[in-house]
């Protein structure tokens, strides 16, 4: 069974195997040089940070709805346990496990999280993925992922508090959250895509955040992000693709296309809600994103707390 | 039994409990204002980045020493799962689960970590730690952990390749390693403290480097931290008290002063040989330091992947 | 706040700290003596079996209600992995790891699961268990858990399908389950009642199962357990007990009673569906038990795969 | 690159794929019929049990040298938590976590545990196994695993304390075994092969015990296995096969043989050495033996306390 033409043509069109060597592990973050990240440095004027991290335990985005991904669960392995003689009046420790899906509250999906045609970034085989991890494109090759940051905040440029679930983002809503922006998105930028979707898991509607119709971002959006060569790009959603899709023909067109055409790293599950508040507030919509991953060796994500720094 | 004279007159010195409110949960990183990060961001030239993470797998500086630490290990829930009926040809995504001691690998003590006198900083009482996690203190309050980072580089400013193993920094190594720097600390500064130690991890040697003896921090230190409002310390070294200590009356004594009377958030298994190699080469100690946690709720501690940026 | 008089009034008749020694951890198990395996055996006529375990997936009994108690994840961290030049033609191997609350499917509550008035069985201190696990009463204790076991099938005794959610087994229930068994309990024996609640289970309706109202154990069931010096009972619940109960000044009392008055093992979430339907079929409701738990150090609680052998 | 001639000629004859139906899953346990399972139960003389189980904590046999396979974690997720507002005076629970390798104590091998050739029992696809489980042979498949077991003393028949580390038990030893056990072995049974290399473990000698050489099984037992036609074989190694072995051009031949071309579910790190004491002075070595395993969905291994009732 075949997918479409329209998407195997844009595939072909996106697909950027090779621009960063045959052996690349990074794709689009390898825009990120030292110049984005001097960019970003100059947006901090004040110093103010927004972690845009959702809930890291059992309250975390997740709800049954995908196997194996389950939220955080930390237990305690050590509770103010006395180490010497002085018992409680000397050196006591307590220590905590976790254990969680990776990309299971915010997070990186990494390159090598998705495939089709038995291909992921590059043109790597599918089968680079195994039991011990990814092969290729593993998150711990992601050193670090500090940027400028540009929020998108494409509720607001559309007028609404939070788009309805199932909407689209097309290519003129990403023109004119960037008009609303007034930024001029440059190599090497992270944009952050605000639809406004996170505030049912901020009011606490897991279901309806998680495993029901979610706006997002459609198949015309990854050839607008490679004209501007966007570093990376997350969203206030689970899905980040529209859900379900325009054409069902094809699953998660977007994920497709960056991940394995454009070899773009995507966020998920960004809380974006009080710096759009403060972005709306100040008329300033870039800033410093601080949101490196946590280097698993061969993992296919990461959790990660974003930071935007102003 | 009780602790050494000496060291209950130090730690009377240098409470500092109610100091930012008697319901303060922050210690410390309440002295990372905008000014701290603005500062940082100053340092930003051409931003070239460091990470300091060590290893996050099963190679990580666990060796089973401590009881419950865990190494990261990192299964598979899903390998190039088919999500549609186009199979192979279509959507397929991988994920992974993680299990981990919170403080394996490189990461931050939180405020909850240590108790002595049924104590923790502020003097909430030890109980606020319990099976569910820190009800005070926990990690997740710490929204974000950045700042001007600056390297004290004591290895290199005493001439040695790395310090020996149980040799203590002291007051006079710590002024040293800041004139060699040539940086004035500052209020909300984040040390990262060099004693080479790391090199054995490196090397391989995770034995002599986790299980041994030790460089570090002594009991002399944190009075140095407090004159100098340090918000965080970070060392190269797993157990960041010098080990075994001075007084064998008391164990790991800059634990004790810095988490619970200092309210000092400290990280422990940051790999700062390049970076220091880094800034031997251009004799720039100060950078922005990123490091925020992930913010596992109720949590005595966090992976981190710290990265420096210049 | 003082527990009801009549409650604290049964608590002390029913309490038997000492009967088998200050140092005792084991409770009722050790009146499972070889005569009582020897009993067990002689009820094996033709070696049927029937496991009565609940499944252990992500489908298991747990619906998120409880913190902590998760279903069984399993995942993979090897899948055909060769391990010789060989490749797929030599030898190859697939391992796995699971992670899942201890009580999270078909298990047995160790003795040191429950505490009230700062006391578990035998009058050790509630602090007997710490992080570390259960220094008294771990379920590693128990070597071995095999006997005759008794189906009192409460259900049918009522002549009902399965037992109303909320209605609790009082004694003369459990008269009428043993008059219809035709057996006479004896010393040792392990009994396995049956409200039919399980059903829900079968059916899918795990929320209705697991965190609604639920058929159970009354108060007054402990002291017909301990008249019989029965050595552990298991029912086809989740909550054991009569949810909710009659008083509600006193939750879950036959837990207290059990646990640590009379130092009885308590099962939950057998699957008695299948079995039941043999006995009725034949008239046979004594057989072989084996439900040996795992035993892991300090735990304060264990999955099993019960099986009774006909 | 061909695995040996005498191998491939030997795992030809032995094949018996489709002998209990092209859809089976169970392999050998279909030979644990009613007959075995009374069998068993007629050696219940006085009702003496012995758990073959080795420790389920963090001193389990695993030292780190098999990738993933991590022993027995156990954490808190609740220590005395009250639930009501009688605080310590009501009911208060306790609650833990595991996570282990399902392969990492004593255990079963699930038929799906090894493949080569492309093939796991019954000639099912190697790709049967995928990151989701076993879709073939998982062990939830073996509902029951209970049956009359033999103990083959061979470290005793040999007149030894226990067999050389790299000793091959052959077909001759094992014999002498069942000579010694005066036991003639029958379809169904359960042979528990003792060299003795367990006493290394209860040494504390695990770094020996496990990743050294070890004494075991030899690919000519599993023709010996087949002729009598066994259910299953338990050893007391790590291995389970003599290794290294005797030929270097295949690795773990017994392990392929009986899992994949007998479809005989293997068991490891079983410690037979109190039982075999016993055995020797009462000169019993039939037993019946309990040792269901938990049933997890697709899983490839269980953990299990094997009892032996006498």
């Amino acid at each position: 069974m075949a997918l479409p033409d329209w998407f195997t043509a844009l595939a072909a069109e996106l697909r950027q195997w090779g621009r960063w060597g045959d052996d690349d592990q990074l794709g689009t973050l390898n825009l990120i040089d030292g110049a984005a990240v001097q960019r970003g440095a100059a947006e901090v004027r004040d110093g103010r940070r927004f972690s845009l991290a959702m809930r890291f335990d059992d309250q975390g985005p997740q709800v049954g709805s995908i196997p194996g991904r389950i939220n955080p669960l930390r237990t305690m392995v050590a509770i103010n346990t006395p180490y010497t003689e002085h018992g409680a009046d000397g050196f006591c420790t307590s220590d905590d496990v976790v254990v969680m899906g990776l990309q299971a509250s915010t997070h990186w999906d990494g390159l090598g999280h998705v495939s089709y045609g038995d291909r992921i970034w590059n043109g790597y085989p599918a089968s680079s993925i195994t039991a011990a991890g990814a092969s290729r494109c593993g998150i711990h090759r992601v050193r670090s992922l500090t940027s400028r940051g540009v929020l998108l905040d494409v509720a607001r440029a559309l007028g609404v508090e939070r788009m309805e679930p199932g909407q689209g983002v097309n290519a003129a809503d990403l023109d004119a959250a960037a008009e609303l922006a007034r930024v001029t998105i440059e190599p090497g930028d992270v944009l952050l895509i605000r639809t406004g979707h996170a505030q049912l898991y901020r009011g606490r509607n897991r279901q309806a955040y998680t495993a029901g119709h979610q706006p997002g971002i459609t198949a015309a959006c990854p050839a607008w992000f490679k004209a501007r060569d966007v570093a990376a790009v997350a969203t206030d959603t689970l899905a980040f693709d529209q859900f379900p899709g325009e054409d069902h023909g094809v699953l998660f067109p977007a994920h497709l296309l960056d991940l394995v055409e454009l070899g773009l790293t995507q966020g998920q599950n960004f809380d974006l809600e009080d710096l759009a508040d403060d972005c709306a507030a100040d008329g300033r919509y870039a800033f410093l994103l601080e949101a490196s991953p946590i280097p698993f060796t061969g993992a296919v994500g990461s959790p990660v707390n974003p930071v935007a720094i102003k």
